[in-house]
């Protein structure tokens, strides 16, 4: 774990100094993620994300906004430009438990090969559409499989995905409430 | 209301039948989304979304799938090539609360001229990080401002934002627990 080495793409020295800065100065753990998004047409939208503020100060190294599309397929009225919301929803998670998978498997030494995720959820659209009381609007369940290759007894692997299911940002914010407050502006 | 009759790029007549549609069989109103996602390198992963289930049949409209990208910020050990997946959830529930605004405006007979979004989560980097068991690993809370410029009264566009909040997809799945099973394949 020298500084420089890099496992998995994971400058494994820069890891451990970002973990020992934190446990010295936990503000630097403080951070506000952002984004903007404007309505389209119909089902489209566009979210532009760029700044953030983290590790005390606010980043400024993004030149430039990513930008997000959202649409609808034509049998839920939209014209399929971009992925629906609970579409991202599923995007969100692998994401997350990709970077806590490889990031992990960089610090306890383990060389992942390859990584994989499916993933599936069940909604019952009468929520949405204020159907029936019984029936939340959002996913009633999501199924995830994952398949990894990795130079590691299958043991390690199995500790490391429980370590990384207890550490995910986006599985815990699926698992458990989140404080939402909305705001329409005057 | 007349079908052919398109309100904020949404069809109405459509709308109607659809609700309709799935009133008199709520069969239809059963999805499954569904993603493919694969770890690329470091902080970098790739999400494939096509295919789904919904209306009483598997989707075929996607002639590609879309292709969504994750990374992390330097400051993350990443290379800025793509929003990270905490971000990819707050463009989720701005396109998910869009979608809900504007069809339900449109069967409503409310014009929306415009339509905007501010999001930001707290997130404390701890929780990833495995440093403290206080701190939970998502979002501590997330605020979300909007502006709406829309042919109706204040208290018409408020009424509807309530409404919409009620019934939004991804506002219940942050808001409220969502089951995950997780399964590492052999």
């Amino acid at each position: 774990m020298a500084g420089g080495a890099v496992l998995n793409g994971v400058d494994v020295g820069r890891l451990v100094a970002t973990v020992e800065a934190i446990q010295a100065n936990p503000e630097l753990a403080r951070f506000k993620f952002r984004a903007t998004s404007e309505w389209v047409d119909g089902g489209r939208s566009r979210t532009r994300i760029q700044g953030f503020y983290g590790a005390g100060q606010e980043d400024a190294s993004r030149e430039r906004p990513f930008v997000l599309e959202g649409d609808e397929p034509p049998v839920l009225l939209g014209t399929n430009t971009a992925p629906n919301a609970v579409e991202a929803v599923l995007h969100a998670l692998a994401s997350c438990l990709a970077v806590g998978f490889v990031y992990n498997a960089a610090a306890r030494g383990i060389k992942v090969e390859s990584l994989e995720f499916t993933l599936e959820g069940d909604l019952d659209l009468r929520g949405f559409l204020g159907l029936s009381d019984d029936v939340r609007p959002g996913y009633e369940g999501i199924r995830l499989s994952y398949r990894v290759r990795a130079n590691a007894p299958r043991e390690d692997i199995v500790a490391l995905c429980d370590y990384v299911q207890r550490t995910s940002p986006v599985l815990d914010i699926l698992r458990n409430p989140v404080k939402v407050s909305v705001a329409l502006a005057d």
